[in-house]
């Protein structure tokens, strides 16, 4: 880190743990955040592209998050998707009129051909986001989740069938030939912390670090590497990552996801409820840090991200990096 | 008309009168009604495609129209055009939520294909509208305006501009090659009476007629023939048709309509008021019938529509036509 200047801090994050993360580290002062989002997650609906894991990493970081259900925008309606519905539309994917809004936008700017890069930061900056989210690629690459009932697209499985169907294998469609963004890798290459939020590994940081370029440019990357669990107590707080890992044949703990990221990661960010894991995740050379990290409201987020940014100043004055 | 069966009933209809005689129409009893409504207003709107006079007429047959404005959906909201804003977009097109739904369904398969009669049909149906509303092509017609500042489209004459700026010229871009549905012209083939709604003549009633081979059809078709003037005494009930015609040099008034329409109709229902033009409109060949032409209300829609169909089955029964 230059002296004098701000920490570049690149955040690697999915879902609604993911939008939580970022809203803590853009509470804190004197960092340059970059926000490396998820994109298999999204799915045409009504000929629109929705773009959930972005649009929640968005509608968060603008303060427009619905903060009771944690993604959606708060105030809104449900009269476009009442029409669709009349029109013998399927419409278990709630989309709200606010939210309709931007996949318009989103659609019309696609349709004449702008990059998805370009499209999401002008809608960042047009609702005030002063953090860089950044799209890993502009190639389409979407999740599908295998059930003994076949194949289902991410949304399918976790909004439709509500994460009901055991998960036999998870497969990022596209991504073999998707390219990354030059803006994600200089976001990583030239981070001082790279910090990967407390995401689902399989279905929210997988299809990040798997784009090609991608994972290879974390590897590389001389920043600091600090993970979040997902887990607190051996549970996740929302979402099917503990089931998922489980069924994937993984430990579905905090030492799961150490194990999941020790090629790479140099701090793992546990709950003090796993303390009895942090030996076994040291053993993978991992360095386990333990904290309060569930994030209940923004003082919660905002904590947990100095927190983790105090680890990471630790290890970059005492290793002089960059 | 064949004894036992109910009268075909075409009606050409565009704007708000047109919507208004359709819903007349569509409270006669032991009539088959169609419609075929002007497509030349349709206009691409955040990358969505928007049939004003279409929806107007779907609105109103579905019963879901905004009754003290004239057209939109009842109980609307404004959600997504708030996010449009927000993001940049010019939203002087008022379109709201509920409205947007159908934007998207149109646009939805209009991508995907389908014929825009189909779609039309199909969305008439879903909202339980037991006329045929009948595109009268399947191809792009665009109304566009002549003013001291150039051409503009015809919302944004309509709607952005107030219909302020005087009328130079109108021309239907793309009706050159245009080609009628086949529904459109066996609507008109079969009629036994053709009405022409008290539209304006220039912006959307001839968008119809000078598709071609529909204008053709409807000089050959053996219906009787009944157009309601859009002027009450004198004046246009609502929108610029009187500015329009006085400024493309037509008499603004009944007898103008008359005129206009002199080469195909048998009769014109004119208000009371303009009684007086009576003996220069019979003049012209056309058989003027005097009534309250005023629709405020529903009662008031079908008290002119029965006494239309009233005067049709006077001359079809006299006539012994078909």
């Amino acid at each position: 880190m230059r002296s004098g200047e701000r920490l570049r801090v690149t955040l690697l994050a999915g879902g609604v743990g993911g939008a939580k993360m970022a809203e803590g580290l853009a509470a804190v002062e004197d960092i340059k955040l970059s926000i490396i989002g998820n994109i298999a997650d999204d799915e045409a609906f009504h000929g629109l592209w929705v773009s959930p894991d972005i649009d929640t990493l968005t509608y968060s970081l603008a303060g427009m998050i619905d903060r009771v259900q944690g993604w959606g925008v708060a105030d809104e309606g449900k009269r476009a998707l009442d029409t669709l519905s009349m029109l013998g539309q399927e419409t278990w994917m709630t989309l709200g009129d606010r939210d309709f809004g931007l996949h318009i936008y989103r659609t019309m700017r696609r349709n004449q051909g702008d990059r998805p890069f370009i499209i999401a930061r002008d809608v960042a900056r047009a609702f005030g986001i002063k953090a860089a989210i950044v799209l890993p690629t502009d190639d389409i690459v979407q999740t599908q989740v295998q059930t003994d009932a076949g194949w289902l697209s991410f949304q399918q499985y976790f909004v439709r069938e509500q994460c009901a169907p055991d998960v036999r294998g998870v497969r990022f469609e596209g991504i073999e030939t998707a390219r990354p963004t030059l803006e994600a890798l200089k976001a990583i290459l030239t981070a001082d912390v790279i910090v990967l939020a407390p995401s689902n590994p399989l279905v929210s940081i997988a299809p990040i670090l798997e784009i090609p370029g991608i994972g290879e440019a974390v590897k590389a990357a001389t920043a600091h590497k600090i993970a979040v669990s997902p887990f607190i107590a051996g549970k996740v707080v929302k979402g099917p990552a503990d089931r998922m890992m489980a069924s994937m044949g993984m430990r579905a703990d905090a030492l799961g996801v150490a194990q999941r990221y020790q090629s790479f990661v140099d701090q793992l960010v546990i709950d003090n409820e796993d303390a009895t894991l942090a030996a076994d995740i040291a053993a993978l050379g991992v360095d386990p840090v333990c904290y309060p990290i569930l994030m209940k409201d923004q003082t919660d987020k905002a904590r947990l991200a100095s927190e983790i940014m105090a680890e990471a100043r630790k290890t970059l004055d005492a290793g002089g990096r960059a």
